[in-house]
């Protein structure tokens, strides 16, 4: 994956007394939370306080705190009044689905909980109750200006931050009623989040990168944001209609083609099994996949 | 319907400067707020203190403060982490997708944010993008305990209170996309919460209670909860079985049969409508409709 240089990367971590946040730098993290805990406590402050820019540039001065080895990572640390994931946007997706449908107008839509997730670094957790944990790579987007009824030349306007996540899915639980998704998206800890907030400066950092999912070193899905059957400025002004978007929520917008569900057999995530998601600008999302203990 | 002797009601309601909570009483509603509410700010804190009891207590000691009479109801303020709704309870209500399927075993589950319930008493909204707003009479129960893997014969024991809901529809947008009822089921206001929360007592207080919808006075849906496909018990064990509930979340419980899209041709909520949804020992749920402002 061709690379670009990151601009400001805003990581959440635990360090003895909880959870902190800093800026990377060359070398480590700047402690922002040390140093303007007490102003912004959480980036949920300095996401609805706007204060990315400002302390992007304080905290870019310093000398860096701590190392990133080691650093024990947390979700971002919003406060997402909802996670939204769109279902089916890239190519060759909607086929995977084999229902003979043609692809519909409008994105499919899922809530997921916070609790779903992990941090970038920490165990993607298979339950007890299914084998089938499937991979599923991300751009998540985070809402920085509420709105309700964007219109797409406006959408990118209410976009504060990015992240990745791993969509992982528990498969034979998303069929497991009548219908409906909820289950099989929502095991706790069966996804992730991360690793850390990317500011959003423009159309030009999301409009045609790449996003890539390994598991193992291996590629498994690769594909371009500029083939998105639903475009980032779509997702946001069709779910803008139905419900307002206010700071902190997460769209989380659709995966490429490739999941382990795909293959015949398909192939599941086992314990041990390292599953990495990267995209251009963004970062690199890597977690272990472990039995629930 | 029968009337039970309701047990205690805890209300949420605007007065002057913000949100309070009451306990009502015979001819009006004690201001608890105005008395505790440096140590228990929100329902929630109450919830989470398990004070209902001794503030059921205090309360119905004292006179009434204000008078039901032109209370302006809140939503319960309770802080779900989540809402998760059950899609198809009851009998009839599984014949009536016409899909030919036979009921599954476990049962359909979508959350709805927070946003998208009013207030008893409030204008239930239709928006502008659709003329087919339909009302689902649901009974809600709040969670008190946490727990994962919750046993059946151990879940009643997180019920920490029930309240009501029209669980409100735009039938249109539940079909939307290719799967997923999300977006129709989480227009901003679309679905009202409430009057008020009474605490959960036991089994007897749910186990077989009448449950009725009625739109300007005539009958459209009336079951009692014994007759529910999957159990108070079940839906608890099952949710819990992929997501760890939290004190303050919000299940609602499935709807009987005889929503507006069952009628041929069908019948859609339409401004000045009025509709109560009523249940035995828990109260009396109304709203209007009105087009969006």
């Amino acid at each position: 994956m061709r690379k670009r240089s990151l601009t400001a990367r805003f990581v959440s971590f635990a360090h003895g007394d909880g959870a902190r946040y800093g800026l990377v730098v060359d070398g480590g993290v700047v402690d922002l939370s040390a140093r303007y805990g007490a102003q912004w406590p959480t980036l949920q402050h300095v996401l609805a306080d706007r204060a990315f820019a400002a302390l992007a540039e304080k905290g870019g001065a310093l000398a860096p705190d701590l190392s990133l080895e080691g650093l024990r990572y947390e979700i971002p640390s919003l406060v997402p009044e909802k996670i939204i994931c769109v279902g089916v946007n890239f190519p060759d997706r909607n086929a995977e689905y084999k229902d003979g449908q043609e692809a519909p107008p409008n994105p499919s839509l899922f809530p997921r909980f916070l609790r779903s997730f992990t941090a970038h670094g920490r165990p993607l957790v298979r339950p007890p109750e299914s084998v089938q944990l499937d991979y599923e790579g991300e751009i998540a987007i985070v809402i920085g200006k509420a709105g309700r009824r964007i219109a797409e030349r406006d959408a990118l306007d209410h976009i504060a931050a990015l992240t990745l996540s791993n969509e992982g899915t528990i498969r034979d639980w998303v069929r497991h009623a009548k219908f409906n998704v909820t289950q099989g998206k929502n095991f706790d800890r069966s996804g992730s989040l991360g690793p850390w907030l990317v500011p959003f400066t423009g159309e030009a950092q999301i409009g045609d990168i790449a996003l890539e999912t390994r598991v193992n070193g291996e590629v498994r899905q690769s594909d371009r944001t500029s083939r998105m059957i639903f475009s980032f400025r779509k997702i946001i002004s069709y779910i803008s209609t139905f419900t307002t978007l206010v700071p902190g929520d997460i769209l989380i917008t659709g995966t490429p083609t490739g999941a382990g569900a795909r293959f015949d057999p398909p192939i599941w995530l086992k314990p041990g099994d390292v599953v990495e998601v990267e995209a251009e600008g963004i970062g690199l999302l890597r977690n272990t996949i472990a039995d629930e203990a």
